[in-house]
């Protein structure tokens, strides 16, 4: 088995330097990244000097963990000479007002997705970064998981000739997860949430070039917002990509990713039912009010500080709840849905511990290495700050995902086909 | 579990009649109905009463196995009184012919896909059959399949609400079947051949009525001839479908199907390297007339009469190849690559043994009885000459997919979406 070397190079701080970070927003996106998500992160050469928070339990928690500044204003944050660069976690109507001030205080920018639900808005982040020369870098993408930094890898190498086809499906439970319904209307359902994720991946894989989109939507009746997209994608250079995502919750597709989960942990089949049963017996038994009060306690058990333990994981689908379910040892790559990429002479999806490459010559398994998830975003600042390598994952790309996010819709909405406009190149393909 | 009626009735001969069947050509669709799918087809009030072909040998071991009449003439067969019906199983480029002979002489018409490569022709059959008063029937189409029967029959009954997305995929190695070159070049790789299958299911499953499709399609190198298809597909009824079909070889997408191969059989996963593996060192090591005269000979290994042992259905991919491989201890529901169906309450998937429906109450499998594959289609014939029960899938639906797969290829060619016009609905559901 072969092993790529992709990313390699952020396991290593540059001459032993150290990234410090400032968190606006110890929501629950910080919840993941601090308890969750932490194992990996603390391996990294960052810090977490300071947070910012109007939650005074959680930044007390935050000070004596991690002995760090902590502040109620973003402002006073952003001065501090000991932070290099800020993670916006913020709530997302937030996000333009913190990148700002994080610019014009010479922080570099690490922003949560969505960088907005509006393209005027991250026009608005781009320009303060640029004219105060700081990277702006948007989180949070699967695209940036190694597996998924592997396939391009193997595309843009040419190996395989030009790409031809890629095929996304994702039948998951977002809607049936205990959010409030004031945020799943915001994001009209997972479209803005996690929509970013597949249509990074689609982007990436392909190149960043979309054409042109031609899409249906429909409705989850449970939580009475969108329930999930088909969508047609034309790239420039003549690629096509198929790309499915329900999220209601009715059925769960890690069956066809070997049981992972977008995390790469073992994803126990009985818990969308559970999840979404529990959705049900919520809405049915309480007033709309009561239900929203009950659901913004649950979200508030993942924020950092929160509860955090097996019963509130388990709410969310994040913890087993099947008699006898068996967890993985550890967690294997991550897997965002099923990912098939055609290329003239080969087929590329992913496997338990990176990639099948299926060619001329049969199938080869790349044994991939380096960070996922938000421990590889994080990488990614690094990388622009210390090793004056940007990440393709900037504020115009961002911008681009969003452009082809909200064609969806309009696509959907307008019953047509709907061309593109502000997509930007990965720029990485042999000149 | 549930166990659906499906198509219980044609279990049972309707009072006990026998449709006595002849066969037009012996060759290697034929060989599949004689040999391999023989245990299903002999439950059938059906009798092969008669067959016509070139091949002495294939006649004579016909009329000893079957104590049958044997012709070397179309016509004369059809002018025998013992036969009710005809199997036209002869190539491609004589099924206007044969069917036109066979309505002339009152039997009704059983014709094997493509039923043309040019809609004109078709209207030529459809015609010659409505002026005689008999039926034609669409042959082969895996929409006949029990599972996906049931599948429709969930839809049409409404109780998950409309049906808004399909989602089909299907990843074969098709064009690494020891076709001869000539074959695969007239079928446009597998669009003409197994295209139809996946375009039934969805037209099918959607009701019918296609508005429009955008495709792609990429070419196969090793075969020189095309390698596949994406396609977006648009209902009238605004549903929307998410098809992808790769017949290059390259990757085998029955571990997607629990295993289950298109008859239900267990797919060995090392017969997709194998037989591409074979076909690679076959092009490579003999000049194009010497590889194309022993593809006609592996070809004729499976014609009726032809050697049909182990080692020619593995040259096929019909016969394990990998050592310590299970079959099944008997086959499951036949799957055509991953079908799934989205409605507005609920998602339909194919099981081992029938369906899941993953609905507002949970998930439901439902077992399916009935049969599938060619068995069925015998059965629609049946039905529609003792039964007064007309199939859904006769000439006019196998020129709306006909239609669709041209499309295909023009929407591919042209770069643009194309719409449909001859189109018919299935019409089972409700008024």
């Amino acid at each position: 088995m072969a092993t790529t070397e992709t990313a390699a190079r952020s396991d290593h701080g540059a001459a032993g330097k150290i990234l410090r970070i400032g968190i606006i927003g110890l929501g629950q996106a910080s919840g993941l990244v601090l308890n969750w998500e932490r194992q990996d992160i603390r391996t990294l050469p960052i810090r977490f000097t300071a947070a910012a928070d109007l939650r005074r339990e959680a930044l007390d928690q935050f000070a004596k963990e991690y002995d760090a500044e902590v502040y109620t204003d973003v402002e006073e944050m952003c001065r501090s000479p000991n932070v290099d660069a800020v993670y916006i976690a913020s709530p997302h109507e937030l996000h333009m007002e913190h990148t700002i001030i994080a610019a014009r205080n010479g922080k570099h920018v690490l922003c949560e997705k969505p960088l907005s639900l509006s393209a005027g808005e991250v026009d608005a982040m781009i320009k303060a970064c640029d004219d105060n020369g700081v990277s702006l870098i948007a989180a949070h993408s699967h695209a940036m998981d190694a597996p998924i930094r592997a396939m391009r890898e193997v595309i843009a190498s040419g190996r395989l000739g030009p790409l031809r086809h890629i095929n996304a499906l994702n039948y998951n439970f977002f809607n049936a997860q205990p959010w409030p319904s004031r945020e799943l209307q915001m994001w009209h359902g997972d479209l803005y949430n996690q929509g970013p994720h597949q249509m990074d991946i689609i982007r990436y894989l392909g190149g960043g070039m979309v054409k042109s989109v031609r899409a249906h939507m429909w409705w989850d009746h449970l939580r009475d917002v969108e329930g999930g997209y088909s969508a047609y994608i034309e790239f420039e250079n003549g690629a096509a990509a198929n790309a499915l995502f329900d999220w209601r919750g009715y059925f769960d597709s890690t069956c066809y990713t070997f049981g992972a989960s977008e995390g790469g942990w073992a994803q126990d089949p009985g818990s969308c039912g559970f999840v979404r049963n529990n959705m049900t017996k919520l809405l049915a038994e309480k007033s709309p009010d009561e239900a929203e009060a009950e659901l913004w306690k649950l979200k508030n058990d993942l924020r950092y500080g929160g509860v955090s333990d097996l019963n509130a994981f388990q709410h969310w689908g994040y913890a087993p709840v099947s008699e006898g379910f068996e967890p993985f040892p550890e967690p294997v790559q991550p897997f965002f849905g099923l990912i098939i990429a055609a290329c003239d002479r080969g087929i590329i999806r992913q496997s338990v511990k990176g990639l099948y490459v299926h060619g001329d010559d049969g199938v080869e398994e790349i044994e991939v290495t380096g960070h996922s998830g938000r421990a590889a975003e994080f990488m990614q600042v690094y990388d622009a700050v210390f090793n004056d390598t940007p990440s393709f994952h900037d504020g115009r790309w961002g911008k681009g995902t969003v452009e082809l996010c909200q064609a969806i819709e309009q696509s959907a909405k307008e019953g047509r086909a709907v061309d593109l406009k502000y997509q930007v190149p990965v720029g990485d393909e042999p000149a």
